[in-house]
């Protein structure tokens, strides 16, 4: 452990304003979620006319090509596979060196806060937003680390037990993309119904309404085999999905258990 | 059920590109994934300097305050709730009679497909994505509707549980968007692994990976009373849990169980 936490420096693109108290810029924190999240929001002006911004769903992982050995509170890169993103890419081949200027959003749901006022209803939730500009990785062995990064992102360790190496035309057809992290900053909420003094104090509204927490975790179910599967589940799988189902109902119930201070 | 399903054209903004294929056009079925998603992820264009956009989650909800009684498959607009979105209000309050031009986008994984290659691996999932123009909603009688609308899409027949009517603080201090949709599309894809010809004959790799899809799916799990809470869990809400989660596992289940064709 280093003597402190590295910051993402506050400005007026990643300043957290609504409930400012909430508002994390912890290096760690905010890479953690992105990494912990299966889809990531990209959002980017396309060329031409539009006047919309475009949102893509991609999959992505924090990491560090010059420096694989970096930890999660590093000044990393995103990288992000282009599955559903031609669009993107061809802005990004396009784009000077500087890249493309993106937007990247992971958000979780913990759970549903149901107060006496519907106004005073929440979520507990983690969001992050990431702000940087999107390059396409050309480099062969960047796009062999990036692959093998998101890859096991999804179920760790799954790269080297898959089909290897990648064929050439693989490497061809596979756009990934590295952004170069501008700022950031992260959205915690946690803990139980906040609701206003005088419903409180409202009779009638406290014997009428159901107040409390509920838990919302995301489970991986029984994994079905493709009919051409011919081995048994492998531990380093079946291991990870049970991790990644008590992970997520853990982290539910902690925030709807936790007493508000 | 009237003759045909609505579509909103397909134009350079909204055509699905990439597998072209799974591409999805009716309103119906894009407003219905709206509509199910807890945390919406809209982007804009923040005034000033920045080359950035900005995501921010918010929870949303499609309806038609001119006709109440329109269906989910005719056009609609949608009403977000400002809840982390100061940035994007003032953005609002800003713009001039058309609004601020907004992408909205909604997703759900269903579940990991492992395949033999790591690059024949795919995710199950359903997102959607809305274009249009974002005004501040000023009429009290439809930022009403709007926050009857959103509050019960969070948990059905909730608004009429809660302490009503709003207080003149809570109407004031709220505030609720409304899209005018401008076009949209979806993307789906569901069924099992699909591999590439020369990985299903390569022997060595067939005995070496295991493929097959995991299900993910959420649920809402045992609800945490609040510590001034008085009265039993009511009906049309411990009902809605159950169903939440029921067919959340069951899209899951029949994604990963289906046949390829």
């Amino acid at each position: 452990m280093g003597r402190y936490e590295l910051e993402y420096p506050k400005d007026a693109t990643n300043l957290v304003k609504r409930h400012g108290e909430r508002g994390i810029y912890a290096l760690e924190k905010i890479h953690g979620l992105i990494n912990s999240t299966l889809l990531l929001h990209v959002s980017f002006n396309p060329p031409g006319d539009s006047p919309f911004p475009v949102t893509l769903p991609m999959i992505g992982q924090m990491g560090s090509f010059d420096r694989p050995s970096a930890s999660l509170g590093d000044p990393l890169d995103l990288y992000v596979h282009g599955y559903v993103s031609a669009r993107m890419f061809n802005v990004g081949r396009d784009a000077g060196a500087e890249g493309v200027p993106v937007c990247v959003s992971a958000s979780h749901v913990d759970g549903l806060v149901l107060a006496v006022s519907a106004f005073s209803h929440s979520y507990n939730y983690r969001s992050a937003v990431l702000f940087g500009h999107a390059a396409l990785v050309t480099d062969d062995a960047e796009k062999l680390y990036a692959m093998e990064l998101i890859t096991d992102s999804v179920v760790p360790q799954r790269w080297h037990n898959t089909r290897l190496p990648p064929t050439g035309a693989e490497m061809q057809s596979t756009s990934i993309l590295r952004v170069r992290i501008a700022s950031g900053s992260a959205k915690f909420r946690d803990g139980g119904v906040n609701d206003d003094k005088h419903d409180l104090e409202d009779e009638d509204a406290l014997n009428k309404v159901w107040t409390g927490v509920v838990p919302i975790y995301s489970t991986m179910g029984e994994p079905v085999p493709s009919g051409h599967n011919r081995i048994a589940l492998p531990k380093y799988a079946s291991e990870f999905f049970d991790e990644f189902s008590r992970d997520s109902k853990e982290v539910a119930l902690k925030a709807a258990n936790k007493k508000s201070e």
